[in-house]
């Protein structure tokens, strides 16, 4: 038995979810005749409350996208300087988009209002970049899985309103936003202007992800997914394991969160642990006392069969998803009281 | 039933195919962990007899990654008028890496090595874009299916030598012209610095290409696919189609090849069609004597539930694939042969 | 006495010239400051009847801005085969703006609207590129100098408004087109929606290009201009020889057309040149009976210290201009009579 | 009696510097035939002790130029977080080179190695952008004409060096670090792979920057400049207020900064100043008390004619250059005693 919680990416589909695949009609899809698509897109563009929805092969390709759809080469994207767009989508902003990114001092992973109007820049000032769109990540990877308080992300509407700024929200992990925070995807399409989500993390399924968005723009985010090499054939296979997902594996969330918790918990106990972040969701961020003690201590678990992943700086990250089972959460945590650095 | 010959990207996978699909082994390709799709990266490059291979949602996405291997900013590319790098990427030569298309007037979308040197502009007169890539695309889509002379492209990898230039082939339809004209895929190998083939048309897949070329010009291949968004998790399932296809489909192409002509002796008896290009693999392209009839033509086909593409200008074009059985084939014949204009 | 043919862009300032020059009031101009180049600007804006005009470094920066302003990455520009912005500005469309040409088969650098109709893209099919601009360039530099027809331009723009492109001019020689055509510059501002002009061509500036255009399409022309480093300082100095050269150097054009007329009519009377494409202008464009000569012919010229730009194919260009005299005028020709190769 | 305190930007030619413009020869720059540009080029390569330097346009243009050179898109530059080509530069880090910035929160605009280190990206992690470059600013513009200490310089080539990064000195304002320093342009030359100075601020020209580096980097320089609009043609007018600038200009920086430290007692002095940063060269930036209180403070000077830059956030900018004489330094300082808030 293998227990993998470097990230919530390394689930398979469940039996369920390979028999809704295999039953899937398909259809080109780059015709827009992939009857499974089209129904996924339209379920998803209805639950936010928004006119259109597109289907990518991955988050970046979705978040990538949407900066695309907002901006201007040389513009600027206001985020956290821990937001996954900065620092895991392999310089995409500026390479697909040719912009450059605003960092915000955040604390873990989220940015207040106040912080957004500071870090406006003047328009007319042409020496520097022109601000464009405003960017948040619910729930916040790099910041422990955190959840954004939602009244200061309708602040910051406020603020993208006034300075006529796009907002979008990188949603990889919004689900666990909306199970944690007894949230409505409605009550997010309300506030933002694009929103990408993700079926492949903690939903479970084996690939996708899908922007949804306002009418204008989305006008031209077939084209950008044409460009960037996302225009798929016969991709219903995928949008069957999305569908399958979205009626089976979303209120299960609260079972990762609760087993994250737990494992929070352990974690404070032990002697060589300095610190471990708040546990809000499925993420769990923590730090050793040594952070020479990194290898030993990764070695420790791998030993018996359990991964995570490290961060630098002696930070470490495990991630709770649907392949983590009961079986394994008792394992694991009588592996770690066990553990002596 | 309908007969749908827009395009030998419109098939679904067949039983078999379905079988092998679900029966895959996956894992989290992001962290290279699927075992599907690196026995399939392994297979390819073995056959094509290069060092590495990579798996990529769509063809579109493995042209523009070697474009991008291949080239710097403000680079030219040397193709034919008709490339689907040119015309069918969205643009994308210039949107992903910054470079334009020193375009060749071939004949059936080919082109020699005399017209290749006559291209290349001199590199230390920095007025004119830099040459860097020569791209062939064999078969050649709009050209008709065509398939190229070994020899000639033997030349041009020659001119490349000489000016230091990389040479990639859009193998979209590789896999015809190997059928075609008995040639392998390692004489291909041989001859291209980098070579993305196709799973998704003739040979029957839901989704899927491959990028194979050399080992240092592969080494960003896996950075630009994530940057561009194709950067997926559990995606053996699409890889074991492709083995599958390898496997299945790939000495049947010679069926279509048969098919295609006989359509193309069909179509040049009928009086009110001008020209019919020569027919070589699976592609007829052919031209109405009266432009103004095509949507009577293309109309008269649609009542018996069968489909064409317009080219534009009086051009059509069909394409003959794995999901056009003989059955079909024999009402299509009867059809055509029956209809006035 | 040094005869050089080669360009336009060889001459150096006149003696009036620098006195103006040393005389101009300067100030900061990336505050707006400089007074000589707001006396410029206004003074173009209103010859071509436009509201807006900005001053840059080189034509090469004009015409990339204009793209620029016109195009989003991934779009298409509709030019000539034979255009500046395509062969000679270092593939900078593709480089800055992220384009690409859609290049048409004119006849001496100058295309019809029929032509442009053809080449434009439908807009809903993502596959293409979306056609967002078409270029003109008048005169035409790789034409030989060449003279659009005015009615044609007109019909460009009305396809242009049908289709809502933009319309842009190269206008580096337009100075030559409105002296040989007697046209204003007036009808030229009606027609584009961005226009660029070179005062360091026929008219003799040492540098300095302008572009001029409409309220809105020009609203972020200073930003780009900041972008590619043309924000200068004190450049009053520069502005003021344009000043200059716009109320002395303009009308004597029609000398360097009659000159280069007479250069043509010896040239068409040597035994060993196979043709001289018309002229219309300050170009003359011509080929030798046999292109091996090449090196030769020029050798000989050399001999006597002239020089002339060779084309390739055997293809020369001579180009008049301020600094070439009537003494250096009857020098040549006796020196062409007598070649014998 | 206009005392602009600005910026070192503001400054006109003095009359010696004229005389020389005047009397420049010239030629035509993109042939490489101006031989003024010429001996600037040779004169500062030699001075710097690299083998090549290239005349540009602005400032911006050759960091601009250098960043490309540097990079391949998608990369990451390392940079303090107020460094010029972060901040000032339109967003051309990403609009010209597609590439991203590290910020570093340095002090005062400089950074140490050790941040360096921890702000390098694992090259094999695909998912971060890949680290090409650290770019240094001396003096630091936003850092209040700070200078770096040459050892931690020296740290930083080093960890360069280890990493196979670019190293790239952004010189705008390196004449007021060697003269406040007493350092050599060769230190700097053997540190750096490439370097570009400005000679329009402190050195007072009114137009003018020069990229110096080594062979290789250097190789592209001509291509990107020609791609980005900077070709010019008869700039010698402009090169020869360089060559006698470097002759008379450099040791007199001397006063500016004397002026500088001045100014800087005197506002240290003051009630209603809450901080003066260190004055070390010919910046002064200072901090008021009450920020509302700007407009008013400004509105004074302005009343007496002065003009200084606010900052934002209650901070206020002045700059002493060539133009400000010994007259408006008393006049000013006598000026800033008597305000009353």
């Amino acid at each position: 038995m293998i227990i993998d919680l470097r990230s919530d990416t390394v689930t398979k589909p469940t039996k369920g979810m390979l028999e809704a695949m295999i039953q899937a009609k398909v259809g080109d899809d780059v015709y827009k005749e992939d009857p499974t698509v089209n129904v996924l897109e339209e379920r998803l563009a209805k639950m936010f409350g928004k006119p259109k929805a597109l289907f990518f092969p991955t988050g970046t390709m979705a978040n990538q996208t949407a900066i695309k759809l907002h901006t201007n080469p040389g513009d600027q994207v206001i985020c956290d300087k821990d937001a996954h767009i900065y620092n895991y989508e392999g310089g995409g902003a500026s390479f697909n988009s040719g912009v450059s990114c605003k960092l915000l001092q955040g604390h873990r992973g989220m940015f207040t209002a106040e912080q957004v109007v500071e870090a406006i820049n003047p328009p007319d000032f042409y020496h520097s970049p022109l601000t464009a769109l405003v960017e948040v990540e619910n729930t916040a990877n790099r910041g422990g899985g955190s959840c954004w308080d939602f009244e200061e992300m309708k602040k910051i509407k406020s603020v993208c309103n006034t300075h006529n700024l796009g907002y979008h929200l990188d949603g990889a992990r919004i689900w666990n936003a909306l199970v944690a925070k007894k949230e409505t995807a409605k009550d997010y399409g309300n506030l933002f202007d694009t929103i990408s989500v993700c079926l492949s993390k903690g939903l479970g399924c084996p690939i996708g992800s899908v922007l949804i968005g306002d009418e204008t723009i989305m006008q031209h985010a077939i084209r950008i997914r044409k460009i960037l090499g996302g225009g798929m054939r016969q991709v219903g296979y995928l949008a069957a394991a999305g569908i399958y997902a979205l009626d089976n594996h979303v209120e299960r969330l609260a079972e990762d969160h609760k087993k994250a918790k737990e494992i929070g918990q352990v974690l404070n106990e032990l002697p060589f642990i300095k610190k471990v972040e708040p546990v809000e969701t499925n993420i769990i961020i923590f730090e050793l006392q040594n952070k020479t003690d990194e290898p030993k201590f990764l070695n420790k678990l791998q030993e018996k069969n359990i991964r995570l992943s490290g961060m630098g700086q002696g930070k470490l990250r495990i991630v709770t998803h649907l392949d983590y089972t009961d079986l394994m959460h008792d394992s694991f945590l009588s592996v770690l009281k066990a553990i002596k650095l």
